[in-house]
């Protein structure tokens, strides 16, 4: 089994050393949040994750969740439930929801490392209470008064969980094909009928009711995006005073046989007739999904580092065990059988990989958070703006680099187990498989490649990108003389360069041949996310040199920063030319050709 | 469910147009491999593995291996012995055995697009018949008269199987640390005792009879890989005149909880003072073992050849399906509801990436298969030599390249289905499971690394690169005013340089501190690769153009060896890049600080 201690010094680290993002919390108005309470907080987080979710990791993979034909009832693995209790009682559902119903109102950054260590943990577990956050976002920002009232609360405290309704059987990326329905009534309550799959969450016994948001459309939509609507559907109707009313037509027709995440239970979700409110305005149901989906790419960005930072963890200490040849530069521990497999460059490279690869991400995923907290509650309009075009640009970039370096870093970290690493017994093959669904839920990475380049980059014209490099520009001319990270800062600047004049010459091709943008886009979005880290990198240098951490650590950070930039930065030279080969190396084959 | 459909046409055009292995065949005698009797050979082969193995591919994953642990037996998945039953009836299981022992004497290529069929259409159940090629390779060179009477035989017919018991629970790299042991009898046969791990096909009942080669220490041997000798431990014990005796004692102690490959019985054999006869001289049993090591090597290699071919297959297919948005350049069918998703580029990019590491990789093994003949047939010892270090140059790079594209080539080929890809009945998944094992058994992708940069290029002074070199070189001679490959002669002739000067700067830097040989063995491996397939590409094209394929098929050569020369062959920059670095960027850390 593989086992799990939350990184709580790097994770520090990031937060405060190279984010600063306690300075961000004072200066953003969270007097709650002082540095003592977010220690504590942190400290919790990591004993709740690994002494109650942990454990529960393996059991959840094997058992799976299970479903009653007849009632359509959901069980889930043994301990979830507790663990959920627990979660519940411990008040983390409501961390960074609003005080007014029932939250903590801390910082949204404060949830980034929370759902890390949730997703070390125990990542089909943490599924369960993903989805309540992207709910109540869109509900905060589009539900009426009443509705807010009534589903809000106990979303926040954790009574109730929530979903995400939006792929259909014959619709996926391409929503606008969606066909459920909702048919007014007469009550002003809607009668919604559809089938929707891969519904994490859609049915469990975890809480007394289910808040489904579903996408639908009104019998006189327009076709396309532009005519589906958002809805609130519970799985139990609720009374005007919040009380609980009759079961409402919706239920789990069938479980997903998944490659992994079995203790996640993915559903085909049934609607027929549900009763069903509107929130926000008709055919306009696409805002509020965006408001959900952003939060919950970021939540699988997540995933993908707290998968990796478990896997990393285990691989690390098998090589220290693991006594295999010597040393091809002599023998460094003559009086063992063999030397441990950590002295052979081949496996550091695998561990330094991930290291870097984890290291970096965390930095740059925390960093996106701290910029949903600007955009939310600075008083500077202008910055407002800026942090949520800054979030906006950044959310694909860590959803997509995160899960892609998850599978990278679940594949490394089995690799140094060997023959071993394919055995269930030893947890690593787990990790690969529930690392596997995070490249494709909430949008593949192809989509979120079109959300960087087709929509952040050209149509919102790369504000997004413009802030970043300022930050990097603003880096270098503050550090052109720290010995500390003097070694960094042309690479940086020649690389910084280099992502401009990608961008532009992509603009320019694209002007001619709009599949020019779908042709860069993936190698665009990775080349974007290995500048990013070469960034935090030089950042981590920097930070870390300029504090009180131990000597060993500074040393780690040095050396994986000059890893990361001579063996995993070249990447992008791939990356570039793929893109400057352009679309034609693409499109020009027919379709029919490709097994001619 | 997947499906699988034998790719002869293109099987066909590597072997025969690209490499010409028919007039390779003609030259070293192999009367009985004429075009006709080769093409029928296909031809059955596609039958047999279309329809008899590819529908039992799902079933044995869903069932898996069960053992009887009263009795030690081993019960396969339902249809599994009637397919090895169908498969020894025709003969296949000597197709290219020596005649004295029953085999049909056709050449070791043939072999080749045989296992690509077997392991697209089952690989699981491949690993059956698998290891008995390497059984008989090792008695055949090493055993004695009477054990090659006694067992190589029933292996060629197919009546037993073979295993290697190499892989110990403490060491399976590193066999100097095996503790098996072998006493000597006064009847001159021997005991072993000890345990071997990870066993494939160790115990089962599609035969009546399983020959263990087994690693073992003599009571006096010296320490390490110097002191291991080889045996041949039947399950049942056999008669001087071939008679089936008494069981042996050697049973299967469990089975693993694998990943994937369910359908293949991977056992914990107990050798509880068996009776085993040695093969070859006492402590030479390293030089057995690498018989059939290379052989079974060869084979991991197809097997990542084949699950990539069936993942493209099915991707394809789904892709040319599924409706979902409009191109970006404008919609392709207006008259659907939307674009199959193969209008889109990046679609195109990943079902791209698998064709040309399919394509090439298929050109790229079967010529392997071809030097092997060479090495064996023909009747110039220059020649021979030539050949068999050309094989042994090659035989890491396709272990290794064919299995890491074969896991890549399974990703993009699930991820063309999207969140489809990760649920268990589109097989998909099982795919991807499954060539997850390939990376890891019969040498790591690091050991393969190792075997290539330290033994290969260095010991062996680079002999198999040299007469690559020589290939390409001629190969740029002969075509430079071919207007068909023209454009990829100085593409191909600067990476040739590229890769010759980089071979010399590692020589150099390995004089003074051979940790740079571990530090840069992984990248020179995929380097040397991706080259590699840069030849085959440019050939492909080259013959292609030559043959009289159709149009589209011409089209389809052409526009793949653009896209690989565009967008996969620059991987090669972040390659040379990581080797150029040196060891010191994965050394210098404290094996301590890792975690610091």
């Amino acid at each position: 089994m593989s086992s799990y201690k939350a990184p709580l010094n790097d994770i520090r680290f990031a937060l405060f050393d190279v984010i600063g993002a306690d300075a961000e919390f004072e200066r953003l108005g969270f007097d709650e949040a002082s540095r003592d309470v977010v220690d504590a907080i942190l400290d919790e987080a990591a004993r709740f994750t690994e002494t109650v979710l942990a454990p529960l990791n393996a059991v959840g993979d094997r058992e799976g969740c299970t479903l009653d034909q007849a009632s359509g009832d959901v069980t889930v693995p043994t301990g979830f439930k507790q663990a959920f209790d627990q979660f519940v009682d411990g008040g983390w559902t409501g961390l960074n929801s609003p005080p007014e119903f029932g939250g903590q109102g801390m910082p949204q950054t404060l949830g980034f490392p929370l759902k890390e260590m949730i997703n070390s943990a125990n990542l089909a577990w943490g599924n369960f209470p993903l989805l309540s956050h992207g709910a109540t976002e869109a509900l905060l920002h589009f539900g009426t008064d009443w509705q807010r009232e009534a589903f809000l609360k106990p979303l926040v405290d954790g009574r109730w969980t929530g979903t995400m309704c939006l792929t259909e059987p014959h619709c996926g990326s391409d929503l606008g094909l969606l066909k459920t329905r909702a048919e007014p009534r007469a009550d002003g309550t809607y009668a919604v009928t559809g089938t929707k799959i891969f519904i994490t969450a859609g049915e469990h016994a975890l809480t007394n009711n289910i808040v489904h948001l579903v996408l639908a459309r009104l019998p006189d939509a327009p076709a396309g995006v532009k005519g589906i609507s958002l809805f609130v559907v519970p799985k139990f109707k609720v009374g005007h005073h919040g009380t609980q009313g009759e079961r409402n037509a919706v239920r789990c027709g069938s479980l997903e046989h998944k490659m992994g995440i079995h203790g996640s239970a993915t559903c085909v979700m049934n609607f027929d007739g549900a009763e069903g409110y509107m929130v926000g305005d008709p055919n306009k149901g696409l805002v509020g999904m965006f408001a959900m989906m952003n939060s919950a790419r970021l939540g699988v960005g997540l995933q993908g580092l707290g998968l990796s930072e478990r896997a990393q963890q285990n691989a690390l200490r098998y090589a220290r065990e693991r006594l295999q040849m010597r040393a091809l530069s002599g023998p460094r521990f003559p009086d063992k059988p063999a030397d441990p497999i950590i002295v052979h460059p081949d496996v550091r490279r695998m561990l330094l990989t991930c290291k870097a690869l984890i290291e970096g991400g965390r930095v740059m995923s925390y960093h996106a958070g701290v910029q949903l907290d600007i955009a939310r509650s600075s008083t500077d309009a202008a910055e407002r703006e800026q942090a949520d075009a800054l979030a906006g640009f950044l959310t694909p970039i860590v959803k997509a680099c995160l899960t892609e370096w998850g599978v990278e870093c679940t594949y490394n970290a089995l690799q140094c187990f060997g023959g071993h690493g394919y055995i269930a017994e030893h947890g690593m093959e787990q990790l690969a498989r529930d690392a596997r669904i995070t490249t494709l839920y909430e949008g593949t990475t192809g989509i979120q490649a079109l959300d960087l380049l087709g929509r952040k980059i050209m149509q919102l014209k790369g504000a997004g990108l413009r802030a970043f490099l300022a930050m990097v520009d603003r880096f270098c001319a503050e550090n052109a003389g720290n010995a500390a990270v003097s070694e960094f800062i042309d690479p940086l600047r020649g690389q910084a360069t280099q992502w401009q004049q990608l961008t532009q010459q992509i603009g320019q091709r694209a002007a001619a041949n709009p599949d020019e943008v779908g042709a860069a886009a993936y190698d665009y979005l990775m080349y974007s996310g290995y500048v990013v880290l070469a960034y935090w990198w030089a950042r981590s240098v920097a930070a870390s040199e300029a504090s009180s951490q131990s000597e060993a650590f500074k040393a780690s950070k040095r050396e994986t920063a000059r890893f990361y930039f001579a063996r995993l930065l070249p990447r992008t030279l791939a990356h570039a030319a793929a893109i400057e080969s352009g679309a034609g190396t693409l499109t020009t084959l027919d379709a029919d050709a490709f097994d001619a």
